[in-house]
């Protein structure tokens, strides 16, 4: 297609084209994570108001705990994991949805068997996440 | 979650507390396509700039041959089928993805064997689509 469409195939977590990445700059607060950008950040994608990624978390990893202004529209596609909202923690397997509403604390942790998987949609203008650690989330929950 | 974020669970392709509504109104333009609106539109989800959406089209059904200008970012889930992107016509299966770039005519055709399932995310605000007979298309390419 001339205009821009395309079918991106699929094969073994991998997506014809698109670049396996590092989740963010190497830190101490997550583990084994990885991140490909599927659609909407490409070249003459600037139509698309918001990005589809994939990120992938290996067994026993987990994504940083943050907290932002954008919210998160999460489509597990592999593995089984769970997933921390606020103060609540939640099992996760394929095809469960995840909404992160705007400021909630979250993070997503694979169980130990197999790698998590999942989508991940944002805004394309949206603010960077914050990091939050365990101890601030509990000073906030005392202060609250 | 007291502020709206949420796990919604999966189980057979439905969604728990996720209406199965029809496609569209009935028309003699596609056959046998549900629709669930899993996020981006339910209450207090004001703040998403895009809606998250699972299609499903019965095994040889097909959705309406159309165009319109905002973009679809779709992930499949289930079966396998076909895209008509313009001209051009694709196989699909699970976790090919597919973007349909605004003004391009498409449709998705599911194969005989298995419903064809797939998430497809469009931004919240957006313009009506427009059908497109398959004699017109033909029109169009020989004026083009």
């Amino acid at each position: 297609m001339s205009n821009g469409s395309k079918v991106i195939k699929f094969a073994c977590y991998r997506w014809q084209g698109i670049r396996l990445n590092e989740y963010k700059n190497p830190g101490p607060d997550f583990r084994g994570v990885t991140r490909q950008t599927l659609m909407g950040d490409g070249a003459g994608e600037d139509d698309v108001a918001f990005v589809t990624r994939y990120f992938e978390v290996e067994p026993d990893g987990y994504s940083t705990l943050e907290q932002h202004r954008h919210p998160h529209s999460v489509v597990v596609l592999r593995g089984r994991g769970q997933v921390i909202l606020g103060y609540d923690t939640y099992d996760v397997e394929p095809f469960d949805c995840v909404y992160v509403a705007p400021g909630t604390v979250h993070q997503f942790r694979a169980g130990a068997a197999e790698p998590l998987g999942f989508l991940c949609t944002v805004d394309r203008e949206r603010d960077r996440p914050e990091p939050v650690t365990r101890r601030e989330r509990g000073r906030r929950k005392g202060s609250s």
